[in-house]
Protein backbone atom coordinates (compact mmCIF):
# COMPACT_ATOMS: atom_id res chain seq x y z
CA UNK A 1 0.00 0.00 0.00
CA UNK A 2 2.82 2.08 1.05
CA UNK A 3 6.42 2.60 -0.64
CA UNK A 4 9.23 2.05 1.16
CA UNK A 5 10.34 5.33 3.34
CA UNK A 6 14.04 6.06 4.49
CA UNK A 7 13.30 6.18 8.25
CA UNK A 8 12.82 3.17 10.31
CA UNK A 9 9.23 2.36 10.82
CA UNK A 10 7.42 0.01 13.40
CA UNK A 11 3.90 -0.16 13.66
CA UNK A 12 3.46 2.77 11.60
CA UNK A 13 5.74 4.63 14.18
CA UNK A 14 8.63 6.81 13.23
CA UNK A 15 10.49 5.14 16.10
CA UNK A 16 13.62 7.69 15.53
CA UNK A 17 11.82 10.38 15.73
CA UNK A 18 10.24 9.27 18.53
CA UNK A 19 13.05 8.36 20.58
CA UNK A 20 14.37 12.26 19.39
CA UNK A 21 11.48 13.72 20.35
CA UNK A 22 11.52 12.62 23.81
CA UNK A 23 15.68 13.77 24.26
CA UNK A 24 14.60 17.19 22.63
CA UNK A 25 11.82 17.33 25.81
CA UNK A 26 14.22 16.19 28.42
CA UNK A 27 16.45 19.00 27.25
CA UNK A 28 13.41 21.67 27.13
CA UNK A 29 10.49 20.98 29.47
CA UNK A 30 8.72 23.72 28.18
CA UNK A 31 8.38 21.81 24.57
CA UNK A 32 5.98 19.64 26.37
CA UNK A 33 2.91 22.49 27.54
CA UNK A 34 0.11 21.99 25.41
CA UNK A 35 -3.12 23.14 24.88
CA UNK A 36 -5.86 21.62 22.95
CA UNK A 37 -9.52 23.52 22.05
CA UNK A 38 -12.86 23.07 20.83
CA UNK A 39 -15.65 25.61 20.15
CA UNK A 40 -18.74 24.39 20.28
CA UNK A 41 -22.07 26.61 18.78
CA UNK A 42 -25.52 25.13 20.03
CA UNK A 43 -27.99 24.23 16.88
CA UNK A 44 -31.20 23.32 18.16
CA UNK A 45 -33.20 21.25 21.13
CA UNK A 46 -29.99 19.06 22.61
CA UNK A 47 -28.26 19.08 18.92
CA UNK A 48 -24.99 20.95 18.34
CA UNK A 49 -21.79 21.40 16.48
CA UNK A 50 -18.16 21.50 17.47
CA UNK A 51 -14.74 22.46 15.81
CA UNK A 52 -11.65 22.41 16.49
CA UNK A 53 -8.68 23.13 14.26
CA UNK A 54 -5.74 25.27 16.78
CA UNK A 55 -3.89 23.94 19.55
CA UNK A 56 -0.85 25.24 20.99
CA UNK A 57 2.35 22.66 21.94
CA UNK A 58 6.46 22.78 21.51
CA UNK A 59 6.35 26.56 22.46
CA UNK A 60 4.17 28.21 19.33
CA UNK A 61 0.54 27.91 17.80
CA UNK A 62 -0.42 25.22 15.69
CA UNK A 63 -3.03 23.81 13.02
CA UNK A 64 -4.11 20.00 12.44
CA UNK A 65 -3.93 19.70 8.97
CA UNK A 66 -7.67 19.73 8.77
CA UNK A 67 -10.34 21.64 10.45
CA UNK A 68 -12.49 18.66 12.55
CA UNK A 69 -16.49 19.30 12.77
CA UNK A 70 -18.50 17.49 15.29
CA UNK A 71 -21.65 16.70 15.44
CA UNK A 72 -23.97 15.98 19.17
CA UNK A 73 -27.27 15.36 19.72
CA UNK A 74 -29.23 12.91 21.98
CA UNK A 75 -31.56 9.99 20.46
CA UNK A 76 -34.88 10.38 19.80
CA UNK A 77 -35.31 7.95 22.87
CA UNK A 78 -33.81 10.68 25.06
CA UNK A 79 -36.05 13.83 23.03
CA UNK A 80 -33.10 14.39 20.62
CA UNK A 81 -33.02 14.70 17.16
CA UNK A 82 -30.24 11.98 16.39
CA UNK A 83 -27.90 13.92 14.67
CA UNK A 84 -25.07 12.38 16.05
CA UNK A 85 -23.72 10.94 18.94
CA UNK A 86 -24.45 11.73 22.64
CA UNK A 87 -21.65 13.35 24.25
CA UNK A 88 -20.82 10.42 26.63
CA UNK A 89 -20.36 8.24 23.82
CA UNK A 90 -17.13 10.21 22.52
CA UNK A 91 -15.78 9.58 26.38
CA UNK A 92 -15.38 6.08 25.01
CA UNK A 93 -14.07 6.93 21.96
CA UNK A 94 -11.51 8.97 23.22
CA UNK A 95 -10.44 6.05 25.70
CA UNK A 96 -10.16 3.33 23.28
CA UNK A 97 -8.46 5.84 20.38
CA UNK A 98 -5.61 6.27 23.32
CA UNK A 99 -5.11 3.11 24.73
CA UNK A 100 -4.62 2.34 21.37
CA UNK A 101 -2.28 4.94 20.41
CA UNK A 102 -0.40 4.18 23.40
CA UNK A 103 -0.56 0.59 22.69
CA UNK A 104 1.22 1.46 18.80
CA UNK A 105 3.65 3.62 20.24
CA UNK A 106 4.90 1.45 22.88
CA UNK A 107 5.09 -1.75 21.17
CA UNK A 108 7.26 -0.27 18.65
CA UNK A 109 9.47 1.06 21.22
CA UNK A 110 9.57 -1.97 22.51
CA UNK A 111 10.60 -3.39 19.32
CA UNK A 112 7.24 -5.57 18.98
CA UNK A 113 5.71 -5.68 15.46
CA UNK A 114 1.67 -5.51 16.14
CA UNK A 115 -0.58 -7.15 13.17
CA UNK A 116 -4.05 -6.56 14.60
CA UNK A 117 -5.45 -4.36 17.87
CA UNK A 118 -8.96 -3.69 18.40
CA UNK A 119 -10.77 -2.68 21.42
CA UNK A 120 -14.83 -2.44 22.46
CA UNK A 121 -15.83 -0.51 25.06
CA UNK A 122 -19.15 -0.02 26.94
CA UNK A 123 -19.95 2.72 29.41
CA UNK A 124 -23.26 2.03 32.06
CA UNK A 125 -24.87 4.71 33.03
CA UNK A 126 -28.15 5.05 34.95
CA UNK A 127 -29.94 8.39 33.73
CA UNK A 128 -31.87 8.83 37.07
CA UNK A 129 -28.88 10.94 37.84
CA UNK A 130 -29.10 13.52 35.06
CA UNK A 131 -33.04 13.52 35.06
CA UNK A 132 -33.05 14.83 38.67
CA UNK A 133 -35.11 11.39 39.58
CA UNK A 134 -32.23 10.15 42.31
CA UNK A 135 -32.10 10.40 46.12
CA UNK A 136 -28.39 11.03 45.65
CA UNK A 137 -27.20 7.67 45.09
CA UNK A 138 -27.06 7.37 41.53
CA UNK A 139 -24.54 9.76 39.90
CA UNK A 140 -25.04 11.53 36.43
CA UNK A 141 -21.88 9.88 34.48
CA UNK A 142 -21.17 6.42 34.10
CA UNK A 143 -21.18 4.15 37.11
CA UNK A 144 -18.17 1.98 35.55
CA UNK A 145 -16.22 2.13 32.08
CA UNK A 146 -15.17 -1.30 30.89
CA UNK A 147 -12.67 -1.54 27.75
CA UNK A 148 -11.64 -4.66 26.08
CA UNK A 149 -8.96 -5.06 24.24
CA UNK A 150 -7.55 -7.63 21.36
CA UNK A 151 -4.02 -7.51 20.75
CA UNK A 152 -1.57 -10.15 18.21
CA UNK A 153 1.52 -9.29 17.27
CA UNK A 154 4.82 -11.36 17.06
CA UNK A 155 5.42 -11.05 21.02
CA UNK A 156 4.49 -13.72 23.80
CA UNK A 157 1.16 -12.67 25.58
CA UNK A 158 2.88 -11.95 28.44
CA UNK A 159 4.75 -9.30 26.61
CA UNK A 160 1.64 -7.86 24.71
CA UNK A 161 -0.40 -7.70 27.62
CA UNK A 162 2.53 -5.30 29.16
CA UNK A 163 2.35 -3.17 26.66
CA UNK A 164 -1.48 -2.63 27.22
CA UNK A 165 -0.53 -2.54 30.68
CA UNK A 166 1.95 0.52 30.17
CA UNK A 167 -0.45 1.68 27.67
CA UNK A 168 -2.69 2.67 30.40
CA UNK A 169 0.10 3.70 32.84
CA UNK A 170 1.31 6.63 30.10
CA UNK A 171 -2.53 7.35 29.15
CA UNK A 172 -4.34 10.77 29.53
CA UNK A 173 -7.32 10.08 28.85
CA UNK A 174 -7.55 7.13 31.16
CA UNK A 175 -5.67 9.56 33.67
CA UNK A 176 -8.84 12.52 33.10
CA UNK A 177 -11.25 9.54 33.61
CA UNK A 178 -10.14 7.64 36.46
CA UNK A 179 -8.70 11.15 38.30
CA UNK A 180 -10.44 14.09 39.10
CA UNK A 181 -9.88 16.83 36.82
CA UNK A 182 -11.03 20.39 37.59
CA UNK A 183 -13.25 21.62 35.16
CA UNK A 184 -13.84 25.64 35.45
CA UNK A 185 -17.06 27.33 34.12
CA UNK A 186 -17.40 31.21 33.38
CA UNK A 187 -20.59 32.51 31.32
CA UNK A 188 -21.15 35.30 29.60
CA UNK A 189 -24.41 37.04 28.61
CA UNK A 190 -23.98 39.40 25.74
CA UNK B 1 -36.83 26.28 7.41
CA UNK B 2 -39.01 23.87 8.68
CA UNK B 3 -42.93 23.54 8.95
CA UNK B 4 -44.94 23.87 11.75
CA UNK B 5 -45.43 21.01 14.21
CA UNK B 6 -48.37 20.07 16.27
CA UNK B 7 -46.30 19.79 19.47
CA UNK B 8 -45.19 23.08 21.47
CA UNK B 9 -41.56 23.57 20.84
CA UNK B 10 -39.48 25.76 22.94
CA UNK B 11 -35.80 25.81 21.69
CA UNK B 12 -35.91 22.54 19.36
CA UNK B 13 -37.05 21.15 22.52
CA UNK B 14 -40.14 18.99 22.59
CA UNK B 15 -41.11 19.91 26.20
CA UNK B 16 -44.43 18.29 26.61
CA UNK B 17 -42.32 14.54 25.37
CA UNK B 18 -38.93 15.65 27.59
CA UNK B 19 -41.77 16.05 30.75
CA UNK B 20 -43.91 12.64 30.02
CA UNK B 21 -40.14 11.47 29.63
CA UNK B 22 -39.46 12.19 32.82
CA UNK B 23 -42.94 11.40 34.24
CA UNK B 24 -42.35 7.46 32.60
CA UNK B 25 -38.90 6.88 34.21
CA UNK B 26 -40.34 8.12 37.03
CA UNK B 27 -42.99 5.54 37.16
CA UNK B 28 -40.63 2.60 36.20
CA UNK B 29 -37.12 3.57 37.35
CA UNK B 30 -35.18 0.43 34.96
CA UNK B 31 -36.29 2.77 31.74
CA UNK B 32 -33.08 5.19 32.58
CA UNK B 33 -30.43 2.32 32.69
CA UNK B 34 -28.54 2.95 29.36
CA UNK B 35 -25.08 1.58 28.24
CA UNK B 36 -23.53 3.28 25.53
CA UNK B 37 -20.92 1.32 23.10
CA UNK B 38 -17.70 1.93 20.52
CA UNK B 39 -15.32 -0.10 18.62
CA UNK B 40 -12.14 1.15 18.07
CA UNK B 41 -9.29 -0.50 15.50
CA UNK B 42 -6.44 0.39 14.85
CA UNK B 43 -4.81 1.84 11.62
CA UNK B 44 -1.13 2.38 11.84
CA UNK B 45 0.92 4.49 14.32
CA UNK B 46 -1.40 6.73 16.54
CA UNK B 47 -4.24 6.48 14.07
CA UNK B 48 -7.36 4.48 15.09
CA UNK B 49 -10.82 4.65 14.07
CA UNK B 50 -13.56 3.96 16.40
CA UNK B 51 -17.16 3.59 15.60
CA UNK B 52 -20.70 3.39 17.09
CA UNK B 53 -24.21 2.92 16.36
CA UNK B 54 -25.71 0.52 19.01
CA UNK B 55 -26.63 1.12 22.52
CA UNK B 56 -29.56 -0.37 25.02
CA UNK B 57 -32.03 2.30 26.70
CA UNK B 58 -35.32 2.02 27.86
CA UNK B 59 -35.28 -1.63 28.28
CA UNK B 60 -34.32 -2.02 24.72
CA UNK B 61 -31.51 -2.47 22.14
CA UNK B 62 -31.40 0.62 20.21
CA UNK B 63 -29.84 2.44 17.11
CA UNK B 64 -28.80 5.57 15.95
CA UNK B 65 -30.18 6.92 13.04
CA UNK B 66 -26.89 6.69 11.57
CA UNK B 67 -23.63 4.84 12.09
CA UNK B 68 -21.01 7.01 13.32
CA UNK B 69 -16.81 6.91 12.42
CA UNK B 70 -14.44 9.04 14.15
CA UNK B 71 -10.62 9.35 13.47
CA UNK B 72 -8.12 9.55 15.43
CA UNK B 73 -4.76 10.48 15.66
CA UNK B 74 -1.36 12.72 16.92
CA UNK B 75 -0.11 15.52 15.28
CA UNK B 76 3.17 15.28 13.82
CA UNK B 77 4.56 17.25 16.45
CA UNK B 78 3.65 14.17 18.06
CA UNK B 79 5.34 12.24 16.07
CA UNK B 80 1.63 10.55 14.36
CA UNK B 81 0.40 11.73 10.99
CA UNK B 82 -2.31 14.29 12.10
CA UNK B 83 -5.61 11.65 10.47
CA UNK B 84 -7.47 13.12 12.86
CA UNK B 85 -7.62 15.07 16.31
CA UNK B 86 -6.38 13.69 19.41
CA UNK B 87 -8.17 11.53 21.42
CA UNK B 88 -7.71 14.60 24.39
CA UNK B 89 -9.41 17.03 22.40
CA UNK B 90 -13.07 14.71 22.10
CA UNK B 91 -12.82 15.42 25.65
CA UNK B 92 -13.12 19.60 25.13
CA UNK B 93 -15.90 18.72 22.40
CA UNK B 94 -18.09 16.66 24.52
CA UNK B 95 -17.76 18.69 28.03
CA UNK B 96 -18.97 21.74 25.61
CA UNK B 97 -22.13 19.43 23.46
CA UNK B 98 -22.70 17.83 27.10
CA UNK B 99 -23.66 21.21 28.91
CA UNK B 100 -24.81 22.98 25.82
CA UNK B 101 -27.66 20.07 25.61
CA UNK B 102 -27.94 20.92 28.96
CA UNK B 103 -28.73 24.22 29.05
CA UNK B 104 -31.20 23.73 25.50
CA UNK B 105 -33.22 21.55 27.92
CA UNK B 106 -33.40 22.95 31.06
CA UNK B 107 -34.16 26.59 29.20
CA UNK B 108 -37.16 24.91 28.07
CA UNK B 109 -38.23 23.88 30.71
CA UNK B 110 -37.89 27.05 32.31
CA UNK B 111 -39.99 28.98 29.65
CA UNK B 112 -36.64 30.87 28.29
CA UNK B 113 -36.01 31.16 24.71
CA UNK B 114 -32.47 30.83 23.98
CA UNK B 115 -31.26 32.46 20.78
CA UNK B 116 -27.73 31.94 20.75
CA UNK B 117 -25.20 29.42 22.69
CA UNK B 118 -21.86 29.36 22.51
CA UNK B 119 -18.75 27.73 24.16
CA UNK B 120 -14.97 27.69 24.11
CA UNK B 121 -12.87 25.04 25.88
CA UNK B 122 -9.18 24.62 26.27
CA UNK B 123 -7.31 21.94 28.21
CA UNK B 124 -3.86 22.41 29.50
CA UNK B 125 -2.10 19.73 29.72
CA UNK B 126 2.07 19.02 30.25
CA UNK B 127 2.90 16.07 28.01
CA UNK B 128 5.85 15.29 30.44
CA UNK B 129 3.64 13.22 31.92
CA UNK B 130 2.33 10.85 29.20
CA UNK B 131 6.23 10.83 27.93
CA UNK B 132 7.58 9.11 31.19
CA UNK B 133 9.70 12.33 31.97
CA UNK B 134 7.90 13.38 34.99
CA UNK B 135 9.27 13.01 38.57
CA UNK B 136 5.52 11.92 39.67
CA UNK B 137 4.81 15.81 39.68
CA UNK B 138 3.17 15.89 36.45
CA UNK B 139 0.24 13.85 35.72
CA UNK B 140 -0.63 12.20 31.99
CA UNK B 141 -4.44 14.15 32.12
CA UNK B 142 -5.42 17.42 31.71
CA UNK B 143 -4.28 19.90 34.35
CA UNK B 144 -7.30 22.13 34.00
CA UNK B 145 -10.39 22.64 31.61
CA UNK B 146 -11.76 26.13 31.14
CA UNK B 147 -15.28 26.39 29.53
CA UNK B 148 -16.57 29.64 28.52
CA UNK B 149 -19.90 29.99 27.98
CA UNK B 150 -21.68 32.71 26.14
CA UNK B 151 -25.19 32.40 26.19
CA UNK B 152 -28.33 34.68 24.79
CA UNK B 153 -32.07 34.75 25.49
CA UNK B 154 -35.39 36.75 26.40
CA UNK B 155 -34.29 36.20 30.35
CA UNK B 156 -32.63 37.90 32.71
CA UNK B 157 -28.61 37.59 33.49
CA UNK B 158 -29.05 36.20 36.38
CA UNK B 159 -31.43 33.29 35.00
CA UNK B 160 -29.36 32.63 32.38
CA UNK B 161 -26.52 32.04 34.70
CA UNK B 162 -28.76 29.90 36.55
CA UNK B 163 -29.45 27.95 33.52
CA UNK B 164 -25.96 27.22 33.00
CA UNK B 165 -25.61 26.33 36.32
CA UNK B 166 -28.31 23.58 36.53
CA UNK B 167 -26.90 21.75 33.48
CA UNK B 168 -23.05 22.32 35.07
CA UNK B 169 -25.13 19.91 38.18
CA UNK B 170 -27.24 17.51 36.09
CA UNK B 171 -24.28 16.69 33.59
CA UNK B 172 -22.74 13.72 32.81
CA UNK B 173 -19.71 14.37 30.86
CA UNK B 174 -19.15 17.08 33.74
CA UNK B 175 -19.64 14.23 36.71
CA UNK B 176 -17.34 12.12 34.60
CA UNK B 177 -13.97 14.78 34.23
CA UNK B 178 -14.76 16.20 37.95
CA UNK B 179 -15.09 13.37 39.84
CA UNK B 180 -13.31 9.44 39.24
CA UNK B 181 -15.11 7.02 36.96
CA UNK B 182 -13.87 3.40 37.26
CA UNK B 183 -12.03 2.13 34.31
CA UNK B 184 -11.87 -1.59 33.66
CA UNK B 185 -9.15 -2.85 31.16
CA UNK B 186 -9.51 -6.87 29.99
CA UNK B 187 -6.81 -8.07 27.44
CA UNK B 188 -7.47 -10.89 25.21
CA UNK B 189 -4.61 -12.06 22.98
CA UNK B 190 -6.08 -14.13 19.94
Amino acid sequence: MTTATESPRRNGVDTATLFATIDAVKGQNEIAKFQFRASNTWVSGTHSRSTASDFFGAMQELRHKSDTVVEFDHPEVLVGTDHGPTPVEYLLHAIAACLTAGVANIAAARGVELTNVTSTVTGDIDLLGILGLSDGSVRNGYEQIRVAFSIEGDADEETLRGIVEQSRRRSAVYDVLVNATPVAIDVTCP
